[in-house]
């Protein structure tokens, strides 16, 4: 199995705090020793950084945990192989275009028979992992259904369909985003939480980490984090049901 | 303008010498201030590291130059902005996915009249610049062309049409790969170098930097580097005429 990360915002926020605390369960509190990534969006423009190297030692995640990279959607994805290799091509988040926009999407969870699921349409996948596999069956879809980009409505209720299908196949946490809303779609385990003034503290699970939020925000700011199991000790985090999928724009539930 | 930087090799290199010479370009010994980016190939995967910040006093360049990364090919580009802001979506290389290959490309040059260049096909630009509408220009006469991957052969020397196409709205010099081939396009400024045994002592133009290839080499390694202006003080490097391509695999010419 895997696990998800992943942020939404008003205003452009760091992950820092969180993304370390996802570290350590890259081979350190967790067994996802299988390589990490992590996707920034700043505006339309998609930030990446990638290794095939766990988490705990990786000296690239090391440099994104220090380096404040100050995006309004983040998503990543620790790995613990069980469909592909450990590769680069088989690490998550995986990318396309479409309209224009760059799409990133990262998977937890195992789908049966996803050879079944046709490329029909333009997106092929690079890697052998059924996590991309589905992605692109998505982006086809998306492609077919929609030459032009619908209205966000539209779109995600599409997508939620698209999600019910894989879900008959097995486990599918997702997280989606086309750069402008964050889409969240859980059958096992998701949750999350949204901090807005006033901030407190919060401290980490999974190492020896505090922060005060307070002094670290500005008091419009809203930021709601996403992730399989809750980061923090102090802080009460929504469990997603199955079945559940929420879209986040600008830290909030749209 | 901008400045390019590719390699080809037959064994997984890494390009920290090179890149090194290139950053220094970025904003010290160069103008080339509005941000960089490079891309590795390994295998099938891409990996990529961007940066709207100057190469010059980037940390994430500073994490490439000492982090070795070991790839067959590799695209870097450092930005000096005309056509399109400084941001994410505008930082080369750029990246898209056709026939479950990783396409990467970058860009030195300026097009007139890039917005005639229609955007018949799936592929359209996130960003603004001429080199991204260039790039989903020729990404999606690929896909007309070739509903399915043509030989080798067969699609560099479309591909030489459609550069030369380009060629007609100002100046192009480019460098391409498909995860295979690593294609350099040259209209104005292109050189090239092949190191292989038996290796010397390279000397970098922009910094105080040697390298001695014997000891960092095995006798079978074959390296070709691409750039725009020459890295090295003492080696002879090859300059491509207007209107040349050249395709390399494992470091050769093909």
């Amino acid at each position: 199995m895997c696990e998800l990360l992943g942020m939404s915002a008003n205003t452009p926020t760091d992950i820092c705090f969180s993304f370390t605390g996802l570290m350590q369960r890259g081979g350190h509190t967790g067994p996802h020793r299988d390589g990490w990534g992590i996707a920034f969006y700043e505006g339309k423009g998609l930030r990446e950084f990638h290794d095939p190297n766990p988490g705990c030692s990786s000296e690239i995640a090391q440099l994104v945990q220090r380096h404040p990279i100050k995006s309004q959607i983040v998503i990543s994805h620790i790995r613990q192989a069980n469909s592909g290799r450990v590769c680069p091509e088989n690490t998550h988040p995986f990318r396309r275009e479409l309209w224009g926009r760059y799409w990133s999407y990262a998977h937890n969870g195992q789908l049966k028979g996803s050879r079944e699921l046709k490329m029909e349409g333009s997106f092929q996948p690079v890697g052998t992992t059924d996590s991309e596999r589905a992605f692109c069956w998505i982006m086809n879809h998306l492609q077919q259904r929609f030459p032009k980009p619908p209205r966000s409505k539209t779109l995600w209720r599409y997508i939620r369909t698209l999600c019910d299908q894989l879900r008959e196949r097995g486990v599918f946490n997702m997280l989606l985003s086309d750069s402008r809303d964050l889409g969240c779609y859980c059958t096992t385990k998701l949750c999350w939480i949204t901090r807005r003034a006033p901030f407190k503290e919060a401290s980490l699970k999974d190492t020896e980490l505090c922060v005060d939020f307070e002094k670290e925000t500005t008091p419009n700011d809203i930021v709601t984090v996403i992730a399989t199991d809750p980061l923090t000790t102090d802080e009460e985090w929504t469990h997603l049901k199955p079945g559940d999928m929420l879209v986040f724009r600008d830290g909030l539930v749209v």
